[in-house]
């Protein structure tokens, strides 16, 4: 029986683990032989590799983070650590990949595609939501409704206190985050890479709302903008409002998977199991304009992700 | 100026506050007045319409069912009712309404349309994901998510009791909530009204599981199916499991709106204004393919609405 | 060295799984050998004790029902398999047993130390807290926090929809649950099996409310009372308001066990591991007057347990 | 009929929304005529002081913060203003008062005492929970569980990433927080101000484990102790673990209060009342081995809080 084997690297990201059993099992309803690759490329050159479980996958629907473990590996960009996860792959008949990662594990793997032909199929995932060519990474949901449940707890002790609250939330260079959590908790400020804000404007805005009663305020600020100390200070100073910076920091990363990341998970799982039965060797699975395709990679990797204008529009507002 | 009223109608659903904020805010963005109809058609009949004030929408993004609350009206019915709602609103200067709702309160404003020529757009909210037209429903996220933490949380008695757990999930002639949870929830059986099911090939296929080791199971139905009770037994006596059922009820329509239910009400929102503003008479706002728009209400009222292929297609081996 | 076995028996309620934990851990560093029995009664008959590996307990500290899973056994009522049972422990050295669960669990392990003299601690563990002579039971935590998240969840609906809820709670022929939910969920009806209720001078008093613009209300019953469709039918008929049932379930036993359940499990396991020390036989750990101790088994074992009474001072009110 | 006057002042926690709602009810059923004061000792002297209608406290039981809103003032330590907050008072037939707060909250309604013979009842109110005499303060639960969530989420990416987390919890000078949340996280490091803690033990300690295996690794430290950022470089650099550094802030003081902080709640608001209603002048509610009872604040006021022996047992092995 043909073997196709499964791994997660790079950062972690909720949904990862149910991506990982809808895979085993869909691959073993085709008539594959799935297995698993633990610890990312680091594992895949050493060997890590084994045949995949029932209780391997069972009850790991619910779990955050990664069964699999993750890593980065320096090693794998040296053909001769290729070359020895080849052979690892070989003496197993594995002669199929999926990974469970964002773009730059998506070119490693294409390396050891353009060396060794094995085929494989890459599944976007990352809280940043910031990989080229798919409208949804798996973690972005479960991130969003962490931040979600801290706003929105910060937000009894910004009104309980009259005071202003800075969050900044991850998403590295990608305003993501910040955007769809600003939005969605009613935030009075925004400021992303993405948007060129105007301190004075906002400053000004903000002045006749405290003037009209407003005693509190939520920031949201994108970890990117390295803006969090900064605006702070800024309305403590300026508009005179006590404020505080809270930084989310890695609970955004975990958590039990919320349905969208499972139900995701699910269809990103069985796309790149048919991709593969498809005759696919080296094609990321994307979501896009509300279906589910596979693109080439050369149409992903290094290539910058396009922000949704809709959001763009509505955030300008809380950057002015 | 011009004004637009905002209303909720029909069963609650999450994302309905949501909703009321931003059509609120971004209808005075665009210069409209907007007002709050209180109690659905029975506070429009009754007159119960007031100008939105700041502090009635703050805050409320965060809360689960609506503010406005929500009702069932016979009256709605009667001509000489509907005359009396439009004096109402004429009185008030409001010439633009819209409802937060299902299929039965959209049909209710088009009878006020048809007589008196005030338009009106639409916002699909229902947990039961039944609307035709539409991928997506105000609420089926949250609710989704509810399920989710039930699930999860029987799944550790089940498994540490070896039981069998069933349980009904809403959604009325609908199995959109039982065939995600069941996906998403690594169900063995999933009964739904859109698929025919088969219990001897289900018992066949788990007969051999429990032979292997299995010690537990759980089984989601609709409760379209009406097949609680029966199943119940079914698996008492004939896997000779004990077997409980849990209805999992009204707390599917509560709960704080998940971040998707609220970037959904956002857009959702921001088109039924914008539809309004554009000239839009009767139209309902539907998300489809990934983008949304406005459809005449003749393509949604009364329509059987199509069930996502690919989620009939997983779901199918778990009815067998 | 010398063995403990460690078992969870009756019932699942949450907090077992951290007081398996602490319980082996905090043996370990006495120097003793830690040994984990599965299935319960079951379980020590059939010989499924094994000793007590890192791996086994790491990381389920958070996870809701047993992992030793928990059965009912009417073999233990026979001399042959208790002796049966004994066997298996002396084979391996276990001369201690920590057993978690509820008042018939207790009794079987003193029927095995009255005929082999295996000493054992008993741990008391319901979501029901009915156990005489301890005030709090494993599992009430949580299992009360799950129930607050149903009602605040259900309490949206009804106030969106002007409406009466009924919500049935577990707990048997206690109404712990159903008052402390009760109280604390600003519920305005609450009938227990303690409490002699009053239909007509509830209607009374909510009439008056209701006059004066009460528009939804929230009724907690506890399932001893067996009074959940009555109660729904008259809220109905009698105060003219549409109602409806909520059976709570099996979500009540379940989730991931609260902070309360997880520290007083560490506590309750410590105490247990040095009674057995400190040369006890048969007693069973309780938390009284907000101290932790051990009595024996005749002070606990079908004594009714006593209500706190100024909770049926406090929940009074909501039934008259 | 006599007014009673209820306040909330200091830092906000989860469960002061539930002692107000408690404390108007059970007044108001005593015969008292129940205020609410807004913004605190600020709003004590500014006269924000208004009789609590109904819907005032109807749904805040469920609300994290203060709906009462708090505040810090240095004018309260100048006689004139207190004179003025007793002018107020006096205006309305106020003579009794309950705040729930912090140690400096009760000092400054001492000297308001004092001066003007207001009797006032305390109600503990603090996360840090560092209030002489009492077991508990209201909003130590809520805070444990809000952390636990963080903490067994970070598990989830710090397992998939073999990695240190240093978590820091609030608390200023008390360990409790970090104490608590260390032990029901499993944590392997713990540093708290109470505990003098040996940083070369703890890496003879973990050095063998992560030798057997361990692959991650979770540290809980007090604010208290300010060594988050040397910690985390240390674990880096001693125990060669990548690891990363949350502080998680702001989101522990709110939230949903637990059915804990409720039930606290409830029964601290009542004995506030009584006590006032008994005589009682200057008195703080306390709970202390499993009983609720007044102490004269002289027993509380700047002294220091003994912290919990075993848990200073349990907790020193994690700092060795």
């Amino acid at each position: 029986m043909e073997g196709i084997a499964i791994m997660t690297s790079g950062g972690d990201a909720a949904g990862m683990n149910p991506a990982i059993k809808c895979a085993v099992d869909y691959a073993r309803s085709k008539g594959l032989k799935p297995f698993l690759v633990y610890d990312g490329l680091r594992g895949l050159i050493d060997g890590k590799i084994v045949e995949a479980k029932r209780e391997d996958v069972s009850g790991i629907m619910y779990r955050g983070g990664t069964v699999l473990r993750s890593s980065r590996s320096k090693r794998f960009f040296e053909y001769k650590y290729r070359e020895q996860a080849y052979k690892h792959l070989q003496e197993r008949n594995i002669n199929k990949l999926i990974v469970i990662g964002g773009d730059g594990s998506f070119r490693a793997l294409n390396d050891l595609y353009n060396d060794f032909k094995i085929p494989f199929a890459g599944i976007p995932a990352t809280i940043d939501n910031d990989i080229a060519g798919t409208d949804y990474c798996l973690g972005v949901d479960t991130a969003m409704n962490v931040i979600r449940e801290a706003v929105d707890s910060i937000r009894d002790t910004a009104n309980s206190f009259n005071r202003g609250f800075v969050i900044e939330t991850m998403g590295r260079h990608c305003g993501y985050l910040a955007m769809a959590s600003a939005l969605t908790s009613g935030a009075e400020i925004c400021l992303v890479p993405e948007i060129e804000y105007d301190l004075d404007s906002i400053q000004e805005r903000l002045r006749v709302e405290i003037e009209e009663g407003r005693n509190f305020l939520i920031a949201i600020v994108a970890e990117g903008c390295n803006m969090g100390d900064y605006l702070t200070r800024w309305i403590n100073e300026t508009l005179n409002m006590d404020a505080r910076l809270t930084v989310l920091g890695h609970i955004q990363r975990g958590g039990s998977p919320t349905v969208r990341d499972r139900l995701m998970a699910y269809k990103f799982a069985v796309n790149a199991v048919d991709s593969l039965l498809d005759g696919g060797t080296n094609d990321i699975m994307v979501y896009k304009g509300g279906s589910f395709g596979g693109i080439p990679i050369h149409d992903v990797a290094g290539k910058k992700p396009k922000m949704d204008q809709t959001m763009l529009d509505l955030c300008t507002p809380l950057s002015r």
